[in-house]
């Protein structure tokens, strides 16, 4: 393992592409290994034990790659899991909350701070904790929107019935005078026209999705990982694993990525159990 | 185990419940172990290969609770994994679907009937396949409704927006002019008014958690399997598993059941694989 070692990339399902994306997009020379969690997605309702047992078979299926990093690329692994994992290994690990608590933190004028996401995400407090970290003063209104990643997966990203979803979700959070949002899940920027037309021009957002690479780009570079390499050709540079259905995932994954995946690999995740 | 053991009900999550409840209400001598594979859920979204794994493991639990008869009470594995799992069973194994495509074939006075489920249903094309074993003559239109089970979840059971999505869903389905629906998901039973409403008086809902619940009270019967015992308590008489996330599987369960459930036990599913 080396710098020019692949990134490891993690999440319950396709949601993590958002991420990805964003990795692509701001450090396009750096190698990725993805692995999405289809045979046992979502992780939002399930329980922080249920979270970190398959976060860390992930991790074993991951080292396999000889990474250099991982990017916990889930809302839900990161707030259940993130501290979990980060014990006993030897390389780099960030989830998606760090960085988007400090930008929120330091954009919002009011310090009243909304955040959404999946039920596990908003009840483990991970944002509202993060927040308080780098701003004691700050409120922080946390609201569950479990239906909107059904909705994304069904496709209905600029749809009437999920506009009256989010506004439904987001009545909440309007009374409370909130001046930024943090989409804490990383389906969310995939509804990011609709955020914007229903918490209106006033409501700053924040993405942790871009937030992250952000944050991953000054860590290789703080680390001495940065890659060496001159930049290969996409398809070779990035492989993409699935527990389940990969045809399905490569068809998300080919809407919303800038090039097509040809090719995703299934494997039993189950087999990478502690010894 | 003898005719005093319970009955095995299995799903990948409180869905199932439906199938649980009509069984309680029309053979309430009868004892049942109930497993949700809630650390999983849910499994119509799944591959095939995927459910029948999945099914499988619960099986082998349910085989060390001396079960005397397995109900799968989900459309998903019952349409992915029934056939699989029926092999090498000693003893009998129903799903949710025939029994439904049995009566939804005889009701249907023009022969155009509407399949709703999920992905996974649908795309099985099991209930078509049984419906035209019942009557070749049936026109079978099938719908894949997604979004469906994530809005019984959020327990907006009598909402405009889960109106708005069934008439959405249901739009296809209007054109064929089906005279008969078959609610082929165990949630849908729980959205039975606004079906009901969308789809009007002219159009016969079938409900294959009542449906199967009678064909299990048949076949305890045809295989001198019915229970001989005087009726015990109920709390004793039925005992709940799940993989993940007992608390929230029963506040559930004690939403729709007709008595309240204390005891929810979690185990790791994963550990029952083949030897």
């Amino acid at each position: 393992m080396g710098i020019n070692a692949p990134i490891g990339v993690f999440d319950s399902g396709v949601g993590g592409l958002t991420v990805a994306r964003e990795i692509m997009r701001q450090i396009p020379d750096e190698r990725m290994v993805y692995f999405g969690d289809t045979a046992r997605l979502p992780y939002g309702t399930k329980s922080k034990e249920t979270v970190i047992r398959y976060s860390k078979q992930i991790i074993r299926f991951l080292k396999t790659k000889q990474v250099k990093a991982i990017v916990v690329a889930c809302n839900t692994a990161t707030a259940q899991a993130l501290e979990e994992i980060k014990n006993g290994l030897d390389i780099p690990v960030i989830g998606v909350i760090d960085a988007a608590a400090r930008v929120a933190s330091e954009v919002s004028r009011n310090g009243r701070i909304g955040v959404i996401g999946t039920t596990g995400t908003i009840e483990s407090g991970m944002y509202e904790k993060a927040l308080k970290e780098y701003n004691p003063q700050v409120q922080v209104y946390g609201k569950a929107c479990p239906l909107l990643v059904s909705l994304v997966e069904e496709g209905w990203l600029h749809d009437s019935v999920t506009e009256e979803v989010v506004g439904r979700y987001m009545k909440d959070l309007e009374y409370k005078s909130i001046d930024t949002l943090i989409l804490g899940c990383t389906h969310y920027p995939l509804l990011r026209s609709i955020f914007r037309k229903v918490a209106g021009e006033g409501v700053t957002l924040v993405n942790p999705a871009y937030e992250t690479a952000m944050e991953l780009s000054s860590l290789l570079d703080s680390e001495r990982l940065r890659c060496g390499q001159d930049v290969e050709q996409a398809g070779r540079k990035y492989e993409f694993y699935v527990s389940d259905a990969a045809e399905k995932f490569c068809d998300f994954a080919n809407s919303i990525l800038p090039y097509d995946i040809e090719k995703v690999q299934q494997l039993n995740v189950e087999c990478y159990e502690a010894d």
